[in-house]
């Protein structure tokens, strides 16, 4: 099929066989959603990514937003599309009936925006962060605020921000300075500087609602004098928006997903720009941290998504292509013969393969971390919602990370498959190569999301995050033991499994040590390590789902179709996760090398 | 040091006490040249890398060369570059003295064009392709080519360029389309289309001498049928330069190395285009592999140049940026403490050692074949000679390889260690990430060289290329290992070579049973495997050069220089080298995951 994007029977099997969104719709809180209902969701969706997103790709890069006096110029189809996402309902699906939206699980609502950013990376972060700030005034807002901005923006008309970044504190949010001044009539007066503003200004909504770290004058430093605040563009009036003195100071021109615009906003340069707490003082940093886990899926989600494009252009081009012969056993080449399609040389299926491993490993990842949040939420016991918090917690960081940072190596070898032309601007390979390359750097950066998943998820309530996906692949692992053909993957799956553990008991040795540094010098080993694993569960879980519809004879999707992911699930224990051999030996070396110390190691 | 690109302290150190130069200039071929007469190069090729090269690679990028009615429009300063290099003697300066050079080693001719491929990547590969089309002419053209057109391509007055893919044959040679009928006169109309022709028509140059691989007319298919014939665009008549109906069709816009201009080129469309066998007829493609290790090794130079510009780059943003704290061993941060630079911690000291491993290992290898071929052309016996020209032929595929690919990786992490900045226009990290992409693709891609490696030159005259390096690679251990502190070094790399000796041992029982296509389905991978047992080989003899140092008290380079050499291959053992042990369990894995099979594996 030409140009496609994702495949949606793989997206329809990794939803209802794999991730089983019966158990999530099966529950009183989403009992009005169903496959049927799914259904015209994923089509309409599809459909609309078909017709307003897919095509404006290559535009959106080719023509970047930019800063131009005073205003950020991005291009006209980001203004409809944001538009038609806001009557189709789908800037706030998720939200309940009661806060305006249709209560759509996250398992749902995930599949959608893969659906579209897979179609188009650039668009979607636009009404995602719209969301994301809506769902703030929501979860913290009095009822002043929910009225005055949640309903624009759930249209599309006002678009959302997070402002976290400034100049001087990138990662370090203890570091944040932006200040809010106590007003008499209970506002504040907002001052400061904020950078890296995603989809901070343009001229396709009337108004944004910036949603602001900082630090109310006298505040503790650090992390504990953090206050979250409501700052619009243009602020309430009786006679309508009146401007409120936040100035588009510029903008950061990309490498890559150059149609969303990067903004630099600076509050108050004219003692001019009001602003409104949200929620508790000084506890602006625990509440912008609870919309956080859903803020990293969608970047784990994004980078899948473009996974996934590359993935298929690729393959249509491997179809396509004819070069050279295959390798014939005498090793000789017969020149008379004509040429091959290069998707017959080894080397070719195995860069395609890697990027279907990748692309639907991280996909299913996803969904596996949209449905334990729909289940923290909504299942029927206290116990089961804490034990699916306690998974989101754990799988988050991962979620982020694996897709953006293996996803650089999938589309690098999308690339690669096209030879040269991989590297020309005519052909878009090269442009998703360029667009993943921000996701290891959003919501906190690879080394970030490291430390937390091993300094914080897997020490967390005495380790019990961790014991529940443990119990969760050991599950899998026994689902997969009940078919002969994949008992040797569900065991290669359990020696990892031993084998992580040991390698986190090594590690948490310096912890209880108390040499903290050295616990976490090699987080980013660690997360690699360990997403490792969580990939290769997925796969045995698509695999052993695959099976199934095999010995059942289910025939919503063809024989062929499960081969193929059982094929691939063998694939990636091959390649992917032979590579935790290595890797334990990386994590339990004594060799400390990256600790500073007296030492100058830069020298040269 | 604001804005360093190479480290000249690291470059001498690999050059005369890792590389050994004077093993190669104590032979009488090279004897003119010595240690001042280099140093004297190195610091002139330094001051035009700082002052022609360096200060335009940014506007190379943002201002590409680009086709504009029928001409290519390239940045200014390629012009005077060219003239400049050419005035200094570095075109040709590796032509022997009666070829009209300066007989230079190319350990030391590639020292100098690292220098300055270091400084711009976009400019060298001008003058690289007239050196290229140059040799040509000379080691295989008769008295009146050579007079017609090298005097000029010394000058750099007129480019030089190889011409060897075609639209419908990229990496498949034997497939090539390109007709030469003889004419009367002994010449030979030249019909056809070259596609990718890097540096192929700017206006700083008056004449292009193109080097293209065509077919005689009735020529026998395959590779057996191509004859290598020069083609200018102007042909030299009495009146001066008349054009030869070579067209410029067009151009290829690239995501990198923007300012290197790539051509497509149409020859003959008037049935006006004349040009001239160089060398046997049919035997072309044998005439142009004989550069071809040349040129690879030119690849790899350039891939290990930027990653040592992108390594310096990120390395003096890491201690100029405070953020953050370090992680104190109670676990907790003091925010009262102010924020400490970057480059104290872990994880960013990780990815600067990556970098720093990677660009010299890189760059110690592009010696060692450097020195190979030195040894190849000049050793003063047969043996000798023999001996280093298969050490060449194995080490080639790996120097083109290995920089290239991993410094995907190490550039990657150069870019990281910037956050969000790395990502931006404003910063070079983003430029030298889609820079160095290309350089897996030129002069045969990975998968090309990989086959070459692992299907020829293991093999080679019965494993001789293989066993040379073994015995090389047994030297090194046994020099190493009379240091008590490199033992553990030693002693790992010896195990390691074990280890590929029954990886290879185990792949070529494939090739014995006559399974060619399995031989070499995983080559990619015994590449990856293969290259870092290389790279770990040079590392050992760096730390044991720098060993010696300091037992010497050898003040040519500080103490600090010493032990950070020392440290670096330390942590080229704990984190790259590691990797075998995984790469291993791959290669030698049973399942054949790759091969076509009749079963559909790309579904959905």
């Amino acid at each position: 099929m030409a140009n496609q994007y994702i495949d949606l029977s793989t997206v329809r099997f990794l939803l209802y066989k794999v991730a089983e969104l019966e158990t999530v719709t099966k529950l009183p809180h989403y009992q009005d959603h169903n496959k049927e209902s799914v259904e015209i969701l994923i089509e309409s969706v599809k459909d609309f990514a078909d017709k307003e997103l897919y095509p404006y790709i290559r535009e959106m890069d080719e023509q970047p937003a930019h800063y131009k006096d005073g205003k950020i110029i991005v291009h006209p189809q980001i203004g409809t599309a944001i538009k038609k996402a806001g009557e189709m309902g789908l800037i706030v699906g998720s939200f309940t009936y009661e806060e305006g939206g249709l209560q759509m699980p996250a398992t749902v609502s995930n599949t959608l925006d893969m659906i579209m950013e897979a179609a188009n990376n650039h668009v979607i972060g636009y009404w995602g962060l719209t969301f994301g700030a809506a769902e703030l005034l929501v979860s913290f807002g009095n009822e002043e605020l929910k009225e005055t901005y949640v309903p624009n923006m759930m249209e599309g008309k006002w678009g959302g921000t997070m402002c976290l970044t400034e100049p001087q504190a990138g990662s370090s949010l203890s570091d944040v300075k932006t200040t809010a001044y106590p007003q008499e009539d209970g506002s504040y007066k907002i001052k400061g500087q904020k950078i890296f503003i995603s989809g901070g200004d343009h001229e396709y909504c009337e108004n944004f609602v910036h949603l602001v770290l900082t630090r109310i004058e006298g505040a503790p430093a650090g992390t504990k004098g953090i206050s979250l605040m409501v700052v619009p563009k243009h602020r309430i009036t009786e006679n309508g928006l009146e401007f409120n003195d936040v100035i588009t100071a510029g903008d950061f021109q990309k490498m890559g997903q150059r149609g969303y615009c990067t903004t630099h906003l600076s509050f108050g340069e004219n003692d001019d720009c009001q602003g409104w707490l949200v929620g508790t003082a000084n506890e602006g940093l625990k509440h912008m941290f609870l919309m956080m886990n859903g803020a990293r899926i969608s970047v784990g989600r994004g980078a899948a998504a473009i996974v996934s494009a590359a993935y298929h252009a690729s393959l249509q081009y491997a179809k396509e292509r004819p070069q050279g012969r295959r390798v014939s056993n005498s090793g000789k080449k017969n020149v008379a013969e004509e040429q091959t399609l290069i998707i017959n040389h080894p080397d070719v299926r195995r860069m395609l393969l890697l990027q279907k491993a990748v692309a639907e490993g991280s996909m299913s990842l996803v969904l596996e971390a949209s449905k334990a949040y729909d289940l923290s939420v909504a299942a029927e016991s206290q116990e089961e919602r804490e034990k699916n918090h306690l998974l989101l917690e754990l799988l988050t960081p991962m979620v982020k990370t694996y897709p953006s940072e293996k996803g650089i190596t999938a589309v690098s070898n999308g690339l690669q498959v096209l030879g040269g032309y991989g590297f020309c601007s005519e052909f878009i390979l090269q442009q998703y190569y360029r667009d993943i390359r921000i996701f290891s750097l959003y919501e906190g950066t690879t080394g970030i999301q490291s430390m937390d998943l091993l300094g914080r998820k897997m020490t967390m309530k005495g380790g019990k995050a961790a014991f529940i996906l443990v119990e969760k692949i050991m599950e899998s692992i026994q689902a997969a033991n009940t078919h002969e053909d994949l008992k040797p993957y569900a065991n290669t799956l359990g020696e990892h499994l031993q084998l992580s553990q040991k390698v986190a008991q090594f590690l948490m040795g310096f912890a209880m040590k108390g040499e903290y540094e050295r616990f976490l010098s090699d987080a980013t080993i660690f997360m690699e390590f360990f997403s490792n694993l969580t990939i290769a569960w997925q796969w045995l879980k698509i695999a052993t789902a695959a099976k199934h519809g095999l010995i059942t004879g289910d025939t919503t999707y063809t024989e062929e179709f499960y081969e193929s992911k059982i094929h691939t699930m063998k694939f990636f224990y091959k390649y992917e996760l032979a590579k935790n051999h290595s890797l334990s030996k990386v994590l339990m070396d004594e060799n400390v090398l990256t600790i500073p110390t007296e030492q100058e190691v830069f020298v040269g």
